[in-house]
């Protein structure tokens, strides 16, 4: 495995692990480049795949137990209400109990919105704040997440269906479709966690996030002033351009005493909300607010009767269109799962994205909170929760539901300490659906108009767009195409060109290295980047690079190009300055963490052009896959004794003191 | 700009670029981390956008010279004649008036044998061997390179634009098509150079260029026995399959006269290639084989014209269907080319294909015999020549022409020493269409398959795909992927899938990077991965980890996880060890060669995790652009004066000495 066999294997020590690479050492103190350990291709498979799909080691705390204990970990394992449930006490309950009650005082009016969001009834919103929860407390590992339909799920959905069906004409193949895309939600988020493939999510980056989250609610806001102004003939449309013509298309049928209804209320829970947000304390004031607003509202419309018969109430809450959705708990829905027709496209389309988002929306969030109360929150085992909860759901009369960042807030301001809370709240929606839903029935929907504007509004993280700006202007361009793209051109394509760019980033930082040209710190082994530091100085007849990247068929060619611009470049600037030549060129590869067989032809070749111009090419410190590849490859045999050394300032003494002798 | 407001300017020397990062140094031998010298956003783009674009920074020779000699070099810059015409002498004219005769003797066979292969008639392959080369002959750089029209090219048209128009029931329409197609390939070509995106090409990596050039190769050779046996039913598809199925279902049309006959021309030629293969020197054999074939069939098919009545000849070479082809030399078909209709998208992405893969094999040749003797070829104005000569030729009827690596080989081993010979060339085929056409008459098509198999059969290269297979499995993969994606599926999917190959190759590594973590080597400043070199050493209370990608939104959840997993191991091993525990852990960041917003809040968020364990956080060595964001963003500041080193040497070192005073 020697890669000179001139190199007697005297010179060899003990240093490295077998196999070796050998140097012979001029001087005492020179360091042999070693090959990493000898891996067959399958340990090395296995290595990789473990690293890429079990980066946490899951199965780490089942080593070394007996099988007992194995089986009841593995209950715990699957099941986190055996990790928390035997030691659940009365105080904890409290603790739940209050925060249960309040999201549920949240959830009731926010369900019940973002429904309509998606363009379902009402009374979906509410189911969906009562099977979800409670898969979801046996299943999910958080302590904090509280559940249900969130905003931009809602949206997202509402969007992409009501573009192919009318749900106001086909209100029945529209609720179909709603629970098929629930379902493929649920088994693509299901599968996201069983195939350990939670990284997927990751490529939604939070700049992207940002201004997609910032670009629909914008949009789901404008499209509110539908409900907040009473305009009955509306656009079905999400982007900027139609949804603001239907605003002023449709003067006349602005209603007075609706918007001054729905302004009120508005100003009302934006108000409670600044005076939360100011005051975390006082959290239960804009917790409070919706049910109140809701109660308020009613009351008001049922005594005014009269005189404010031009507000709109809820179509569909007393389910006369949809017909067969009986009062009292969800009733199931799986008969309702459609996977054949022109449509089942689309419905998978919609749940792929609904289901992306609500994970990313619940894994984040999940994640916030436990990372506040340093708990772990196990990403793939929270995504099968999440997923499971949502194919449990499209049986049972329920559309996409996750973790929701604003009631989650209010769960953890509450005090919540276990999952119990989303029982309580599911209990308390429970009671609703049996014994209050006549009392709805006079809720107008300025109501829901305004909940729904207030919990958008929070979406607009301007400050954050801006740390964007300041730090990083690609992330920034990110942040800004997914808020155009959503704004102008639509939902999924926003969200498809935001996470182009992210990914274009990445291969541009690939395509386009960074190479820059090392100097000597004097009095050390340290060589640093001389445009950075003044004191690092130029080694004479020494070119010292270091290539910022990978070496990959991206960028080969690049590299290639511009390492020769880097050799002219300084033989020019050294001719001009009398200050000698050139002798030798030295790689410094510690930041080329991979290389492929495009990049190991590169580094032959500039070898080849180098030796044609009498240059030596020196490579310093390849990472163990590169020195492994080069070796492979053999293109370390024509580099001979001096071409390979363990760190740069090596390579420089080395070579150095061997022209003195 | 300190990041630290306790620290006096007092410690700061003059030994960074202004800002200056300050970290008070309690042993002497500290060095500071500094910031890169300050640029504005402007300069930063446009440094950016230079080394994007201008990597070899074309426009140097021209720096610090007069008026006139810049209109010279610049002359030169865009007609490379103006190069290499004033030294031309009478000796260079005798080398490349033999190889180009050379190559002319193979042109006039493939020309017309690879016009067959787009179902073109054969008179265009001739056509496309006269003006293309003239027009290049006064723009390329390269020296070596003969122009003409290729196999890859060639093929991917015939397929593309036959799966959508029949070339036997639409012929013009067909023509149409292939003229637009050329045109859209050139426009794409030029552009691609004259914007400077030579590097979109270098995503076609040398591995999924082997699998998709031998899954072109045996789909194309197989399709040959179309002509070698005679069959004149035969699929227009080009999937191994169909193809298969054709050859077997048609055995009643077989003839033998027609196998037998094609069958030793075959030999013929497989035997002169060979024969070439192992002695260089007698190239001729093999380059004049070709002719030698299509005379020798012709005069036997004329002798024995009453017995092989039943070998095809050449349709179209006398222009009966396509009729309005003159006779002589290249008619004008600017009038053909139609920029609407149903079929332009079609001819558009034909066009970009086509052009990209020509674009790929030109480049790729003029670069390996540029480099044999020792000079610089210009990607991004190649491109610009090649476009245009390809927009020149689709308004004088010819289809895709590239460099070809076949004929160029010949002709540097011909002795050609300028482009000169793709003039002699031009003109050999200008002397064939002039006044030879009649001969080829009865010229045999099985011939033409015998040379199509011939060229096809060196396409495939196992001995390449091998060593992938032994250097880099992945990249074996997306060789194999665009081998079975081209032969199973089609040309342009195969290309895609082995294209995303290559690039969820580069994700993955960004998504899944290595971490390592670092020992000291005894008695030097060196750090190195712990389980590759024996010799290094941990150092106790520290775990030194190197990150070997850059930080991103894709791997920022993935890292932080390894960390903690990587911390959660070593003080598990440590504790069954007795050993102590961790106190500090230092991220080497050498090879963190980029950091985006996601990356920073990553690494606040650690810092945090690890003081609530109380650990420290330190990070050694951050590069320029890292560092400019961390302190953009503030994070450096929550890490004090121990937070942020140099090198690892010096951060275990002032750690160690700071506990002992």
């Amino acid at each position: 495995m020697h890669i000179n066999p001139t190199a007697t294997s005297a010179a060899q020590s003990s240093a490295c692990h077998e196999p070796t690479v050998v140097m012979l050492p001029p001087t005492p103190e020179l360091h042999k480049v070693c090959l990493p350990p000898p891996l067959t291709t399958v340990e090395k498979l296995r290595h990789r795949l473990s690293e890429i799909f079990f980066p946490d080691d899951p199965l780490h705390r089942f080593k070394g137990q007996k099988p007992l204990r194995r089986l009841f970990l593995g209950l715990q394992f699957f099941f986190p209400v055996f990790q928390w449930g035997p030691n659940y006490t009365l105080r904890l309950l409290k603790s739940d109990f209050v925060s249960g009650v309040t999201i549920a005082s949240l959830a009731i009016p926010q369900g019940i919105s973002y429904a309509k969001l998606a363009n379902l009834p009402p009374i979906i919103g509410l189911y969906s704040s009562f099977v979800p929860p409670l898969v979801y407390s046996i299943l999910g590992s958080s302590r904090h997440l509280a559940v249900g339909p969130v905003s931009i799920a809602s949206l997202v959905m509402g969007t992409m269906l009501s573009e192919a069906v009318s749900y106001t004409n086909e209100p029945i193949l529209y609720l179909q479709l709603a629970f098929t895309a629930t379902f493929f939600a649920g088994v693509f988020q299901a599968s996201l966690g069983f195939l350990r493939l939670g990284f997927v999510i990751d490529f939604l980056s939070k700049a992207t996030l940002i201004g997609f989250m910032a670009g629909a609610a914008v949009i789901v806001a404008l499209q509110q002033l539908k409900g907040l102004f009473g305009i009955s003939h509306f656009t079905n449309k999400m982007q900027l351009i139609p949804v603001l013509s239907s605003v002023f298309h449709h003067k006349n049928e602005w209603s007075w005493q609706t918007i001054v209804f729905g302004v009120s209320f508005l100003v009302l829970l934006l108000t409670t909300r600044q005076i939360s947000m100011r005051k975390p304390k006082l959290f239960w004031i804009s917790a409070a607010a919706p049910l109140t607003s809701v109660v308020l509202s009613t009351i008001l419309v049922v005594i005014f009767k009269s005189k404010l018969h031009n507000i709109q109430t809820f179509p569909g809450m007393s389910n006369d269109k949809i017909g067969h959705l009986p009062k009292g708990l969800n009733p199931p829905s799986a008969n309702m799962l459609s996977f054949s027709g022109t449509h089942l496209a689309l419905a998978i389309k919609t749940g792929i994205l609904t289901g992306m988002l609500s994970l990313t929306e619940g894994i984040a969030v999940g994640r916030t909170f436990a990372s506040l109360k340093n708990y772990q929150v196990d990403g793939n085992k929270e995504m099968m929760a999440i997923g499971l909860m949502n194919m449990a759901g499209s049986c049972t009369s329920c559309f996409v539901t996750t973790g929701s960042f604003s009631r989650s807030a209010v769960n953890y301001n509450a005090g919540a300490q276990t999952v119990v809370s989303n029982i309580i709240m599911a209990t308390a929606v429970c009671i609703t659906l049996l014994f209050l839903m006549p009392l709805f029935h006079y809720t107008p929907n300025l109501i829901l108009a305004a909940i729904i504007i207030t919990a958008v509004i929070g979406l607009i993280d301007y400050q954050a767009a801006y740390k964007l700006w300041k730090v990083d202007k690609l992330d920034c361009m990110a942040c800004l195409c997914s808020f155009i793209g959503v704004l102008f051109i639509s939902v999924p394509i926003g969200l498809a060109i935001a996470v182009g760019i992210s990914v274009f980033k990445i291969l541009l930082h690939v395509t386009r290295p960074n190479t820059i040209a090392l100097g000597n710190i004097p009095g050390t082994q340290i060589y640093q980047n001389l445009s950075r530091y003044a004191e690092a100085a130029r080694v004479p007849s020494f070119l010292i690079l270091a290539v910022e990247a990978p070496i990959y068929f991206a960028n080969s060619t690049y590299l290639q190009e511009r390492i020769m611009r880097w050799i002219r470049e300084e033989e020019e600037w050294l001719a001009s300055n009398n200050s000698g030549e050139i002798k030798y060129v030295i790689l410094d590869m510690t930041a080329v963490t991979a290389i492929d067989t495009s990049g190991l032809d590169m580094i032959s070749e500039l070898r080849k052009l180098l030796d044609q111009r009498s240059l030596k090419l020196v490579l310093a410190n390849p990472v163990s896959s590169v020195m492994e590849k080069l070796h492979k490859s053999k293109i370390l045999d024509s580099f001979g004794l001096e071409g390979l050394y363990l760190t740069v300032g090596e390579a420089v003494a080395d070579i150095s003191s061997s022209w003195k002798t």
